[in-house]
């Protein structure tokens, strides 16, 4: 097996990310690969300051100071826990990356893409995932799922049309990147998603470092 | 009186820009010029949640993580407080603003000075003192002061080597903007300090905002 696969989890509130990573993250320990699993925002001690702002629902953010935040705590993630990973030849399976920003800074609230795109590259070193797995799901389904857990926060309380601008720019990420993501439909039954993600994660591991599709440090 | 002056204070802890600050809302007070005193990072909720983040002297903070902290903290200020203000016509007092982040942050920590500049213009919509009011001094003797009133945080904390590059990124920026700076030796009277600052003050409040030396939205 060829170490040093990274891996994030796309999609809305609601689609079975966690699940799902802590399947993959369940298989990979069966298989003796070394893995890390972690999250954005978040994952870092100043991630975790960082997330309780950002999660706050009495807080009022702007998109810009907010779409920095998400990319203060993704600089500190990338330098203390991701590339590290990486370099000791691990799997690191993150619970959303810079495309959560693309797609919900960008096609959510509006800032403007090639700004978002630029700021990025700088925040991450080009760092960009092998994989991407994007549990795609209707946002009114997503929004009743998460809602059943108990009181919506900042991001769950935003309209529906906020959340399907969302989706369309998560499947637009999608299109442009075939290669890296493997988009599912997250209403099917949560066995066979595992089995779909861990035949991609166990493709991605059978080829070596450079012949994979999105080498870690590339400029998009 | 011409309103809608936007007024910086910079320099090191310990300088004496609170205490100038003050004075100079008094003076303003006496003449009647409606005014909004703030500061950096701060002067919002979000601003006030990011500033406990960026003291915290337990917290370890990357050099690229601190430059977007404060640039959240300066878009939300910028886009709540600032703009509101000089909208209204009132004067605008802030204890720090874009300055000290590529002092601090350029010149201190070494990031690049291009990049914090490119960026704090997309944060700021471009948005530039009128009047800058440096106030200079040994940063030996600064870090005396600031120590003599309690624990350093975690700024205060840092080595002095890192402090003399932040003083001369300050002088540096300005040399580059002679008109908007207003450079004091910080260990001179503070009623001589007081009088300079409030001088400076009167002759821009005198002009019209077209004649100001920095245009509020200019590009630099």
């Amino acid at each position: 097996m060829t170490p040093g696969l990274f891996v994030s989890f796309e999609g809305p509130e609601g689609a079975g990310k966690s699940t799902q990573l802590a399947r993959l993250a369940a298989r990979l320990a069966e298989a003796g690969v070394p893995h890390v699993v972690t999250r954005e925002p978040g994952g870092t001690p100043l991630g975790t300051r960082i997330r309780e702002v950002l999660l706050d629902p009495l807080l009022n953010i702007d998109p810009l100071p907010e779409f920095l935040l998400y990319s203060a705590s993704r600089a500190q993630l990338v330098g203390n826990v991701i590339c590290p990973a990486l370099a000791r030849g691990e799997a690191v399976l993150c619970d959303r990356y810079a495309d959560s920003s693309l797609a919900y800074q960008g096609a959510g609230r509006g800032l403007d893409a090639a700004f978002l795109a630029a700021l990025t590259r700088e925040v991450t070193g080009g760092l960009v995932p092998d994989l991407t797995v994007l549990l795609d799901l209707d946002p009114a389904l997503g929004l009743a799922r998460a809602a059943s857990r108990g009181q919506p926060d900042r991001l769950e309380r935003a309209d529906l049309g906020f959340h399907g601008r969302v989706r369309a720019g998560f499947l637009a990420l999608a299109a442009q990147a075939p290669q890296r993501f493997l988009v599912l439909d997250a209403t099917r039954d949560p066995g066979a998603l595992a089995d779909a993600i861990w035949q991609a994660v166990r493709d991605r591991l059978s080829r070596s470092p450079a012949d994979r599709s999105s080498p870690h440090l590339s400029g998009n």
